[in-house]
């Protein structure tokens, strides 16, 4: 691509960094910003920077926090015996989103992946076994996406715990609220008919 | 969408303000910035807000340009008798790389569209009709998208120069190289057929 000004260039090499942006996107993006007021784009570079140079995890489940607790990890009304580990704050977001949760949570950072170069000691592991020492959880809810690396995760972590006195769990695999039986995969089909639940559990959800 | 952070939520609402990019998609690009080293971020953040501040359209053909004049418009090896109107900057890259095109440009920074409120005031359509007044250019070649907005465009600008001594004339519409008869819309195939090239001239391209 050749441009025609070097701050373009400039601005949309940089844009086209972010992941599933080409070069293409990112000119229709900034071109999109340079039509509108001026202050939409003050914004967004304020926003941006504002958020990457005064970042915060919470100290205790390193979930994104303005404070040094987070507003979850704070609230006296949740059970701190219960904690559900994620890998990621999306996953918190969406969680919290379903109000079926009120214990706390851990967020990892990520899950353990060999190809990506993604070792335990890159992610928030260690505090979580340091809180489970504490005697404090009764139980941890492995709340990672079911693929290999997800499985991987939750292993390494229940190896790292198993002497302790601590219930584990993992979240039910099965078939989707909504989803045709056919589309569902086999594996997820066969994990469905395995993890079986009575019928009047069911009729509780 | 519920955030542990409002610098989180604010940088997320900045970003999905760009087309195209819907809160889960910003999310998932700040996020992204958290994880990377803070000098990626600050890069964007700045690239963005310079090029924002600092644009400049070259006075003649109104292309983005870090100079009064852009490079095309004060290259004195191109033909200034010959001038290609184009809706974008966009139009202008893609046409450059082409390598077929040693005239002008003149950028008209939309297409009109009553549907969107864009009326020939809002387009540089004045600077063009002032351009072909001084009696210099020899040929208008319009290069607006196949639509009814870029007809309606090339219409518009015809009634205005019509009485002017100049040539004008558009793109050729065609069937696309390497595409499949059969999938070409009827009316480029129509028009094909109406534009035909005698075959000797067609061995040229
Ligand atoms: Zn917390
Ligand atoms: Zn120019």
């Amino acid at each position: 691509m050749e441009f025609s000004s070097k701050l373009l260039e400039n601005a949309v090499n940089e844009m086209a960094q972010l992941p599933g942006i080409g070069k293409r996107t990112a000119l229709r993006l900034v071109l999109h910003l340079l039509r509108q007021p001026e202050h939409q784009t003050f914004q967004l570079s304020e926003a941006l920077s504002k958020v990457r140079a005064e970042i915060n995890f919470c100290k205790s489940c390193h979930n994104i926090s303005d404070k040094v607790l987070c507003e979850i990890c704070s609230n006296t009304n949740r059970n701190e015996e219960l904690i559900c580990v994620v890998e990621d704050i999306r996953d918190v977001m969406a969680i919290e989103n379903t109000s079926s949760f009120r214990g706390l949570y851990h967020v990892l950072g990520g899950k353990i992946s060999p190809m990506d170069g993604i070792g335990p000691q890159d992610l928030n592991i260690n505090s979580l076994v340091e809180k489970v020492k504490t005697g404090k959880v009764k139980e941890l809810i492995f709340a990672m996406s079911p693929t290999m690396e997800g499985d991987t995760t939750n292993f390494y972590i229940f190896r790292q715990i198993q002497d302790h006195n601590v219930a584990m769990s993992t979240i039910a695999r099965g078939v989707a609220a909504g989803n045709e039986l056919e589309y569902t995969d086999e594996i997820t089909l066969g994990r469905s008919i395995i993890d079986r639940v009575p019928f009047e559990a069911s009729l509780k959800s």
